[in-house]
């Protein structure tokens, strides 16, 4: 739509349509653009919004603009944002660009800013805004609302705000739903909710994204280590908080080191150097199965039919115990399992496995008698293949909960280092009870 | 906590206790108690907050409860939930207890829950509400707020109200932050936001998540065929949907059934129940490989060594397959990847299976020739391992996108279904090439 107003040079009509449109699909629509375009369209924005569109532009597209901007443009724009949003746009810019940055705000988001860098990634710190709105005890409601008109407009959420005292020690918390249905001459300490939920500037935002999930919070307020109320966060930070944990497990358990960037935007290289690494450490760790193997090499000389029954029984052993670590992993990801009931895990697997072991046995067993008319053959890969999914089951779900107990994350122990455990003993197990029931 | 006192008998404190803690953290404890001890806290619990409190349980403890009260308090706490949760509640009940609770509601609840029952499952129809706030256009500012003060404390958010022309067709959303900022005899029509976002009470709950975090929203309105509004649908209820859809995708692409359930919750039968018959069908469809292998029985009788690869192969073709289907999957139910970039998605993985296909053939080529000393061994298995990488890569993002082409859940095609038909792929490529480089 604006590429088309653009080409038509009806700039009028595209200044109208800019006001109109949501700040998300403007941004959408300006990374189509060439980087002289965007520009230009970047600076037909109404003021009020252009820092919005900005924040939601990919960090390619916001260098190109900036790197395009005068002096006094920067300074505007990144002044108009919200704190977080300015702290995510700097670590992002490279350092040439951010000394330029630093040098066109005010001294006073400078020191914020620079504050804020401090916190540790994925921190609460890292994730929480100042834009909040609070008040001292003894406010009466009407003049909290008088607070809010003033303030609201700068206030990334008004719909929560908080109380604290002289120290700005938080005090508890008060919705404008609960100002609005009270008196206009109460005091807010006394109709605050003082049981408020709260985090810590170190907290994991994880674990912040599972108290917003668990509690059904519009916003969270941050404290540091004196309790003083530092900032808050919001849900609709939560939200992608959550989209990115749960994406970057889906990488981890797929041996890939995880990335925020969205496919389309990664390169090649990148994606490569993401992957390589793991495929090559998997590959080696799988040649311990190839020298159990050769180990075997006179078993397989005398019965080649048992080669033939190595792929099926690696990929059962994978798949079974995937399914555990997958179960496993995700539970302790939304905190639903925890390291204590590592026995009660362990125990229901070890059912699940005999029960699954044993269906796929017996169909295993049918279908051998059927197709190779041999049955101490169809016995030992059967055999074989039920103790493969006992062991395949119980490494999948004790190697993640072991790895929690390291403090490492669970999700590495997934699909690919369950597979490579599983082979090495799935192949032993294969060949002994092959030497023992066929005498090879 | 709760149990403490209740072993101490002192119900004074207890009921303070229950007065003070949030209604989530109350549940998690009532689950904790024996089923007698549950129901008789749960009747000392204040009025107001038994039906929040009651909504957090798991359906178990929501039965025994139900079972054990009589008519009068079933009426009075189903009457009490929001409709959302009344109808999530009644879907989990047995057939004999959702006659006895429809029994003993208001027939207006009763016909909204029979309405809300036929929602399609995961559609917006079935995760709205209708505690929303509505206003007609010429409503002034003033008289918003006296409507949001009488009807506030029902509705399950207040902060974006809808303004409805007068056959209930949605015109736009106007938030009480615009509210607070406007003068008192504004009318809402003048100072709403026509440019709303909506959903249809069919459209799926996954995509509506997306727009949620796309746009910030706190609320969506959801309307019917004739642009009626019926509902809304709310952050909180986006959180939890977010995370099942996310544990779905976790748990389908390890070859399960998805299901709600916490795992700790799920019996030892329907976690079999949900592995089992994947389990089956990929053994099955693993045996094709070993008819491949079962086709150069020759080839391995000539050469023993050659088996001691096809653990490396197969385990590195499908990690490495997994890893692209991993990413596509993740970004089609993000909306980042569409069925139009196939070409581009292509293209790309061509490319990085080339460089990690040729990164792992060298050290693979190194290896062998160190511990066999046999040129020829090495290239052989070293070009095995390129072309395997290369197809499962290709192979890894072309399934999931045929998948969501043929309107299937592009999750099926993870990992197991990769694994599966990369092997035997790369035991063909295999054999085929040590044939013509080896001679076997």
């Amino acid at each position: 739509m604006i590429r088309d107003m653009l080409g038509e040079r009806d700039f009028a009509a595209l200044k109208n349509t800019l006001r109109e449109m949501n700040p998300v699909d403007i941004a959408e629509e300006l990374e189509e653009l060439s980087d002289a375009d965007a520009v230009r369209v970047f600076r037909m924005l109404p003021k009020d919004t252009a820092a919005d569109i900005f924040v939601e532009l990919s960090s390619d597209t916001q260098q190109e603009i900036i790197s395009k901007f005068k002096d006094a443009e920067i300074g505007k724009i990144v002044g108009d944002m919200f704190l977080d949003d300015a702290v995510d746009f700097i670590e992002e810019m490279p350092a040439g660009l951010v000394s330029r940055v630093l040098a066109n705000i005010s001294a006073e988001q400078r020191n914020l800013i620079n504050q804020f860098l401090k916190y540790p990634e994925n921190s609460a710190g890292s994730v929480m805004t100042i834009e909040y709105i609070s008040f001292k005890e003894h406010l009466t409601v009407s003049a909290a609302f008088d607070k809010i008109r003033r303030e609201g407009i700068d206030s990334e959420t008004i719909y929560t705000c908080y109380v604290t005292d002289a120290g700005r020690h938080l005090l508890g918390d008060v919705s404008v739903r609960t100002l609005l249905l009270a008196e206009p001459d109460a005091k807010v300490g006394d109709i605050m909710n003082a049981a408020v939920i709260s985090a810590s500037t170190t907290d994991d935002r994880e674990e912040i994204a599972n108290e917003f999930r668990k509690y059904g919070l519009l916003t969270m307020p941050v404290v540091d280590n004196e309790k003083r109320l530092v900032g808050i966060v919001t849900f609709d930070d939560v939200m992608t908080i959550q989209e990115e944990e749960a994406t970057e497990d889906f990488e981890i358990m797929a041996a890939m080191s995880p990335s925020d960037e969205p496919y389309l935007k990664t390169s090649v290289w990148v994606l490569t150097k993401n992957r390589v690494l793991w495929l090559l450490l998997l590959m080696l760790s799988a040649t311990v199965t190839g020298t159990i193997i050769s180990g075997f090499e006179d078993a397989l000389a005398t019965l080649p039919v048992l080669v033939a029954f190595i792929p099926m029984l690696m990929d059962t052993g994978g798949n079974a115990g995937s399914q555990s670590s997958t179960l496993i992993i995700r539970g302790m990801a939304l905190e639903e399992v925890a390291l204590a009931d590592i026995f009660k895990v362990f125990w229901k697997e070890i059912r699940v496995s005999v029960l699954c072991g044993g269906a796929l046995a017996v169909v295993n067993f049918g279908r051998i008698l059927l197709m190779n008319h041999d049955a101490m053959l169809a016995l030992t890969v059967s055999i074989a293949l039920f103790a493969t999914v006992v062991l395949a089951k119980s490494v999948g779900c004790l190697l993640p909960m072991g790895a929690k107990k390291l403090k490492l994350d669970p999700a590495v122990m997934a699909s690919p280092v369950i597979t490579t455990v599983v082979d090495a003993g799935a192949l032993l197990l294969f060949f002994v009870i092959a030497k023992a029931l066929l005498g090879v």
